[in-house]
């Protein structure tokens, strides 16, 4: 039977709990498949910096390179929020990314039946956004260099970045974005400033000459300050959305409001090979922490990605991805999905709800 | 009785015939207010290229300075799409707010109880927005060096652009923002990425450091990816917002979609001292161009913005507001904005409206 090790970082806030319930999901499913799941436990983010003084430390990065995936919570806190920029959590996943090499980052966002009155779009428009941010995760104006601070002439102090992307990194993020559209509704829209930045003309010109690699693919672009407007005009018109690192950081968040349930968001970062990231595209939520009360799903989903696009286990997958919509289905609700008539659960209960239905 | 000049910009597209409009609203308020205009109209964008070569010609841009204020339409179309960077319209546009130096761009998005329905958020979320986005329109990434194209060392090619923020343009746009906010409810977010980005952790730092000076107002802070999911989570939560370049690109035009009438939001661009510039916030509809059919209010609007902010002539300018808001309520509706039982009209007969209720 097959074996896999897998890094599991819980990090911050409700991040615990919510690792907890997917680590029983994964469990389950294993031995359902005849999977074996070696797990390995590290810390990360501020729990990591509280541990060990630094937010990702070389044991933890060691471990996630050695394994076959990582499925990591959340990270970050009030705590550690005014920590200089080496000593912040944030700092802790940017070199996990790279680490890695993990550059294509896949946000879905869809608006599940079930939830369709979570989001705060009228239902006309809310009702069947199903779409796949693909975002470059390892380049751009987060790793650019020359970056930091100086004094201009005057004395005037100055903060800078550098927004810089290489032909080879576009292209690998293309492909991947080509061949993600192609397994869904064969539409990808680049989104980029091409009217404005040269980063972007390059970014342009080298998805425009990859097209043609993928005659089943429409391709188009669109402008960035025009994509946030019709991802709330008309999320529908959207299949695979491919962008840069910050546009991307931009538009996933905005496009998982629209679905009004980012509890129940996953995502997946993938590089060339290696193991690949998975985690829930909400945040460490400290206000909740520790009160059993956040929404495990979108980390569970994580998992279900964590086997479909890391370790190939499609089926191992869809037993997950079809127990949550069966606990959805059977009335179950987190506090932020919850509405009248249907069956408030905390962080827990849902888990084992979950496990029923796997 | 007091004299201004005006540059009037029509540009392309739609442009001219939502200035036109304008000027007609301009000229009868100054009549009844005891004003007198001087109109100049001068090519820009792409209909400047056709005729000149450059998208912004010496004398548009010397007219322009010359003026007490500048009044555009809109620029760019398909025609011009292709063109390099110094050939583009946006390049012309660019240019015109560098030289005019008009680093303060607000953009007010308002959800009128007339249009509440175009908006594709559910009412109860979109009722009552009343948000001003305070943009810095001169500095970051948009005018960054260096900027352009190179070859690594493996010979890949490379696209690059610097976001760059010195302390002044920090504050002074700031500055505008918190009196801005002050004129308001008292209530300013300040937009970043100060978790990865050092341009963002210089912006951070200055407007903190400004918000002793205005104790009435209330400052927060709030990370880009989050301000783009809260616009459409609850947009009543903000006043104020002031944010980069780029940053306020982006989200003023998902702020200006949230209200569903973007053929209603005007926008003002101001300096230290010299002219403002003021534009409507929708583009050129090269779609639409020449058939009658565009919403001129945005325009309209914009003059009311030049009035008020430019010339500081604020009984002219409530005219101008009072006389959209009445044309409304007298039902009438240009395509964009109108539903079953209100009375379509097109761009010239709107003008015509809008000059019955001035
Ligand atoms: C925490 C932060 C550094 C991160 C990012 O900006 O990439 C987060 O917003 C995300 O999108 O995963
Ligand atoms: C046309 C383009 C250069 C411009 C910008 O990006 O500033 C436009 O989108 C705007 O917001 O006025």
């Amino acid at each position: 039977s097959k074996s896999y090790t897998i890094t599991l970082l819980p990090g911050d806030g409700i991040g615990p709990e919510v690792i907890s319930v997917a680590k029983n999901a994964l469990q389950l499913v294993a031995s359902l498949e005849g999977i074996k799941f070696k797990f390995n436990e590290m810390p990360m983010g501020g729990a990591a910096l509280d541990l060990t003084g630094v937010p990702l430390p070389e044991e933890t990065l060691l471990s996630a390179k050695q394994s076959d995936a990582v499925l990591l919570g959340a990270i970050g806190g009030y705590k550690w929020d005014n920590n200089e920029k080496h000593l912040k959590p944030e700092t802790g996943l940017l070199q996990l990314r790279e680490g890695l090499k993990v550059f294509a980052n896949l946000r879905p966002a869809t608006v599940l039946p079930q939830l369709v009155d979570a989001s705060t779009l009228k239902k006309e428009v809310a009702e069947g956004v199903d779409l796949m941010v693909v975002r470059e995760l390892t380049g751009g104006i987060y790793f650019g260099k020359p970056r930091g601070f100086s004094t201009n002439e005057n004395g005037d102090e100055l903060g800078f970045n550098t927004e810089v992307y290489a032909a080879h990194e576009i292209d690998r993020i293309a492909r991947v974005a080509f061949e993600t559209a192609r397994k869904r509704r064969g539409k990808l829209c680049s989104v980029d400033k091409a009217n404005v930045l040269e980063a972007s003309m390059l970014w342009r010109k080298r998805v425009t000459s990859l097209a043609s690699e993928y005659p089943d693919v429409e391709l188009s672009h669109m402008y960035v300050d025009n994509a946030a407007m019709q991802l709330v005009r008309n999320p529908k018109q959207f299949d695979t959305i491919v962008t840069n690192n910050i546009f991307g950081d931009i538009l996933s968040d905005e496009a998982s409001m629209i679905t009004g349930s980012i509890g129940m968001l996953p995502s997946a970062s993938l590089g060339e090979s290696g193991p690949g990231l998975f985690e829930p595209i909400h945040g460490s939520a400290p206000d909740i922490a520790g009160q059993d009360k956040a929404n495990p799903l979108a980390t569970v989903l994580s998992a279900a990605m964590l086997l479909k696009y890391g370790l190939g286990e499609e089926k191992a997958a869809l037993r997950i991805e079809a127990a949550v919509l069966d606990t959805l289905n059977r009335g179950f609700r987190t506090g932020d999905i919850h509405s009248a008539g249907l069956n408030l659960v905390g962080c827990k209960e849902m888990g084992e709800q979950v496990l029923k239905s796997i």
